[in-house]
């Protein structure tokens, strides 16, 4: 369940770094990072509601009272995964190339970060698209989400603006359709398979069409 | 949860025709159609592992066995449910615009008709796309999606080879990002928008871009 070692990550630690120096000696120590890593695995496996602390802590080798210390319950831990991901794919807005510019190189900018951001933090993104509401933590992470999809959703209106989408396109139906083809990767990209190319690939897919006519 | 009345549905009847007259004189008959409908909004709301026969029962509106009288119990339910959205997806295969024809207008009547099949039976193809494989009912229809899947995949490698795709076109890719963009419009589409066009609107998003320049 685990991922492979994620790299060029600039939000690593999640709720205050762990330290280089293990408490236990020369064992590895289980910093807030790792037991996000496993909990998240535990919640993309069992589901959210169905996984307890309990499990958590057996999964992770630990014991619940080391486990709290780090993290007050499964909702916090849900809270800083969905943060993590979240927060990744709304640094990509924030990015020159996804600010300026013409409305569909942002886009497209932007799409191509999406689906990098998927690629190096995929059980992260997962979970945040598995998100139905049933907490206040859901909510907040389906809030966020659709605030991330508007601010698509405006460009898509922007492009349209300007003329640079063929007539017939419909901004809200494009919005929705680019938003489901991205984050439908999840479900069957797994590490190593050598897509270094998916970002682009799928950019493509978006701009030219997924089945484009010679 | 429940959708708005379907038609055209050649397969109504799950576990035997409930037949017009209700048992219960004037009263609506709850016939196995309409406690499959229940069960599948159910199973969507809660999930299905965290749904009882019990939830199902009140939510029904009958006893528990009245309910085990039309269906052996939650797994059949379920299977039942899968195989009607599974069925109807497999029967699009068999249509003459699917058999015959350049592979490429046979994909673009294949996709055509899934949206629709999404559109008539949302919930229905709601929970076979949440399946992920817990009970031996989920890995059966596990393994249709996958030879569904497998079928439009190997009428995308024939478009390769029948030279009628761009010549960068991945058919594994293309295949996986195809029945994405289809599938995540369970995510967003909701029954009386006004989306007769969505199944050719799909379509030519995957032919011609989600955001086709100018």
């Amino acid at each position: 369940m685990t991922a492979e070692p994620l790299v060029n990550r600039p939000d690593g630690a999640v709720d205050g770094a762990a330290g280089p120096s293990g408490r236990r000696g020369r064992r590895p120590s289980r910093g807030p990072g790792s037991l996000l890593e496993v909990a998240v695995g535990e919640f993309i496996t069992r589901g959210y509601d169905a996984t307890s602390m309990e499990h958590l802590s057996q999964a992770a080798g630990i014991t619940k009272s080391s486990f709290y210390h780090h993290f007050s319950g499964k909702e916090a831990l849900l809270r800083a995964a969905l943060e993590r991901a979240l927060d990744r794919l709304f640094a990509i807005l924030d990015e020159p190339g996804a600010q300026h510019g013409p409305p569909l190189e942002r886009l497209r900018y932007i799409v191509r970060g999406q689906v990098q951001v998927l690629i190096e933090d995929l059980p992260y993104v997962t979970l945040l698209l598995r998100v139905r509401g049933n907490t206040e933590t859901e909510r907040w992470a389906l809030e966020r989400r659709r605030a991330f999809d508007a601010h698509v959703a405006s460009l898509v209106r922007d492009a349209v603006v300007a003329g640079d989408l063929r007539p017939d396109v419909e901004s809200w139906l494009a919005a929705r359709l680019l938003s489901g083809l991205v984050n439908s990767v999840v479900e069957w990209y797994r590490p190593g398979r050598g897509t270094a190319h998916l970002p682009e690939a799928v950019a493509r897919a978006a701009f030219d069409g997924i089945l484009p006519a010679r």
